[in-house]
């Protein structure tokens, strides 16, 4: 059955396969000590064109934005999210367990827009009762988003300067950030996105690893001790290669970005084809997530030969259906599916 | 230059890694829902004679640490350890960050004797003050223990039956569970394991997997929703089949069993050469981890050929030293570290 | 200045300052173990007519609020609130300091509907995702509300029969309790909530107490070792008996409801005479607080004679304030009010 | 029957159940902001001789404890207290509940020694490992010490030296701070202890008040926000006027030291008299706490006319018992117990 349910299906790109049996051997020092999570490490920062910043390699996303978050926000401090935000919404409540409340706030598109979160920041300092409220102390926003949509540079510069303007940090969940950066519209490369918040993290479960997720600080400002955190939080890795080889591999001849345009590509195959069958779409979104309404029992009769995710229901008589390509999508599955359609 | 540093210096087994290409394009559920953590749980749950277990593959040692333990602790509870116990010492601190506080005892070689634990816990419910103090409720021990010692069928059971008697769950570390299992002096196997505890967990990431701990609730008591309470924790892998593979193939003709033995007999090797050169030792450990005292200037010398453990200060002119041996020491090593002791 | 800005502005009534002279130089045991923490106790639990109860008394409402959810909630659970609910909005994040997601919904009137709650809960099970997201543990509501408005009868065993349909408990916080009970439209009597609920507490600090909060768990389900949880969150007083001879007094003779009548009587006189007067209400609140809708001219001309609170602006021109009365508001004060208003 | 079981056995001195009675129908602003706690954190850093201190008021000692080292502690640090500290013991893991670990040192008569805390830190430094360890980041003592004893000047300040050394906070928990103080062997006066340590906080709830701790941050060093954090752990009090009530009353005409030296007083003349008869002393304590060692029979025989507290078992024919007087221990009772000694 084909299957275009998710973004994480497949293993491992076969390059970091090959370098993880060639490296098997090597006796390396743990806990990320070892000479490729440091090489991994120099080519994201040179990636990034960053001389001021840090990069830790971590496992998962909701691990990641758990610990970033929580140990970047006093105890007193929220963070505003979108209200379709991944913490927001599919995260078991992993910020709430580390003590701190998401501040959920109207999302277009599954975009935070600059004016709602200054409106936001300032009706809060507006009102006299703040200090028996949560502080707002940082943003979090998605590229792509859960919608798979992008911020413009321009959206982007505009959000980071509202967080400046109150002196909280930006964090960008970049989960699926190699789908961002690949995409026809996206006007940000790297080094731009790098520049436009205090901290992100660069997706690898998404875009070619077995797992992995790679944060960066971008303006000498990771937390003091950040590695014990990573500990006590029971996140890091005794053998640490295992993320270093993938992100060293990931971040070598460009291949995080080269292989993250195969899901753009197919993905715009899919587009255009699903357009031209007079599909109707529920959001417009550029990356590698296809949203679509079906009729439900056209959607019925397709979920026999392909595999597709459940989003929500349209009304009645509709569903809004996922179809998601990645780095591993076969051409020849998306026109198999093209022609079912 | 020779390496006994620690038993976490290589990559994966070559099965493993075999196993990993061969399914890597396999489309699969993500977060533990795929045919290879189904096929290891099952596997797990037989090499244990289980029939009501439960087995939940983790990523790593703290972070299971940390979930297994908060998870079956009410917040008024401590989980009682050995003062040189994982969680009392080099952890950073993961259970008091998860709220409960370590309950720190007296050891003996590493191990929390039965009579030692009851008398805390018939002293800790006479006190009248009780009620103001964190009451004990779990026992928390390591098989082998951080010195590499063993707890024999007999002491087991008689710490086992003191939490019985006080109704609190005894929880097993088997972070290197292999290589106690595989030891001469262990006549413990792996149903004895499962039948003489509530919950203990197979250490994978020592034993021959890049990353892995297999949690095996024994008696059905795994907590509620505890898929729920490992995502909140941030320890939930999208592709769970990096560990369900891992776990399958460790399962998989004895597999665990048999590389740890090569853990055992390349330690057991080193043991005899030092002891016939007249080494001393600083505990008496049966399994892959040899703890001696060096004279200072004979540490140093040997310490530019060979990297082992630094463990403690012994007095101002002897030093405790740790080598350890793993499932992928290659005897050949062990012969050359022989050769220049 | 007149004040009635708020229903905590004065100390204590008169019979409880009396009885904590009366019994100061008594010799006490400490921490709730004094005669007059049992008295208060068994005088609640006949009010409430109850005779599986457990009453605790704690210090203040946020402290009682957050001691309870938390100690109620399994880790992997959060607690339903409407949008305009006092843990939502105005208690600095003590629920999520605490762990737990507050799942905030739409409120009509300050108040949760069963429907409301139903649908809710129905959404979330029929999720397919649910496993990843926060489980629904409790409901909390507030009696009366935050906008002074009451729950019916039929309404509140509505709601409590939507929570026994999912097996999660019902909790009200009562801190202006005795201004519901006093109402002339609320048809619960106190044994009524206790029965409609699985627990909820009776608020001193607002109904003529220095502080406190009497818990009650209605049907024989404290948590275990509540004494223990409440220290470990610092809220056991050393000195119980300042709390236990405060709610011995008020529930001495019926005190609790007959100074609670006050402030329902001259909220009653003053309601009156704004709706003579042609003030409109922003809403229609049966209890000690009356929400208003003044335009901003004469706002500011009132509030050079009269204190009261802000509550939100109405539109450019208009604001919305809050007259609150409470047990020892002095009728003169009000017919002074309504003689400048 | 006489009691010196405790010093928390009566209600409140004269004077402050006086103001409470004068100013109960005073209409005052909550949350702390009314004219009594203003007036009395002025007096407090009057008394203390501070310029740049901050002065909170909150319930109890356990809530000042958690509060204060929670706020004060990052993440990944633990705060390092005697075995004997109350944190320790008697708080029902407050500390960890909130996150951090008691790095728990060896005291010498309920003091922590210069020497010992310095050497402890050197040690924490100085291994490898500590990036997997619980940074120490506060020191906690006690003053008077739990078993009743005291820090010299001397004692204090190179304490405190340490401290700087190692940039880390010395906190005091003074719970019976007065009875320090009052004692005739303290060579210490509030300015001294505000001068050598970062934070305190002033007993009220053990020296004459009902409830209350004055924490006093001595250097402009309260944390961001410390209100909020307050009331997000749920000890800000509404009617905030009960502690500044308390606090002003203890701090005018020198009232606090006045009223502990009665506690003083009437324990040396229990001193003197238990030397006499050949009582033997389980520690030499200088304060308000007497730690006397019965033969079992003649306590068994005391216990039947006078209450005291038991402290711990001595050997098989005796145990530790624990005398307490306070500022309203009455002389005549104190002649009546000697008389039956």
């Amino acid at each position: 059955m084909l299957s275009f349910v998710n973004d994480y299906s497949e293993g491992a790109h076969e390059s970091i396969l090959k370098r993880l049996v060639e490296t098997n051997m090597e006796k390396l020092p743990g806990y990320g000590a070892d000479i490729y999570c440091e090489s991994a490490k120099k080519k994201i920062l040179s990636a990034c064109a960053l001389s001021n910043g840090d990069v830790f390699l971590l496992v998962g996303g909701t691990q990641t934005n758990r610990i970033v978050i929580s140990s970047m926000l006093s105890s007193y401090q929220g963070v505003i999210a979108a209200t379709s935000g991944h913490i927001s919404t599919h995260e078991a409540g992993a910020i709430e367990n580390s003590g701190h409340k998401v501040l959920e706030i109207a999302h277009e598109n599954g975009k935070l827009s600059a004016p709602v979160v200054k409106a936001f920041l300032e009706n809060f300092y507006a009102d006299e009762n703040h200090e028996h409220m949560v502080f707002p102390g940082m943003v979090f926003i998605s590229l792509p988003t859960e919608y798979g949509t992008l911020y413009s540079k321009g959206e982007l510069s505009e959000l980071y300067s509202v967080c400046k303007d109150y002196s909280i940090p930006l964090y960008i969940d970049g989960a699926r950030l190699g789908y961002a950066l690949a995409s026809d519209e996206c006007d940000l490369a790297l080094p731009d996105v790098a520049d436009l918040c205090d901290v992100f993290y660069i997706g690898g479960t998404k875009v070619g690893a077995f797992c992995g997720e790679a944060v960066v600080f971008t303006k000498n400002n990771a937390p003091a001790h950040f590695m014990t955190v990573v500990k006590a939080n029971g996140a890091l890795l005794a053998k640490g290669r295992l993320l270093g080889i993938q992100f060293d591999t990931l971040f070598s001849d460009d291949l995080y970005l080269k292989i993250s345009r195969n899901a753009i590509e197919t993905a715009k195959t899919l587009r255009c084809a699903l357009k031209e069958k007079g599909y109707r779409f529920f959001i417009d979104s550029p990356t590698n997530q296809l949203f679509v309404i079906l009729d439900n029992k056209k959607m019925r009769a397709l979920s026999e030969s392909v595999a597709f995710g459940f989003w929500e229901k349209f009304d009645g008589d509709n569903t809004v259906v996922r179809f998601a390509t990645d780095w591993a999508t076969d051409p020849k599955d998306v026109e198999k599916l093209i022609s079912i359609l």
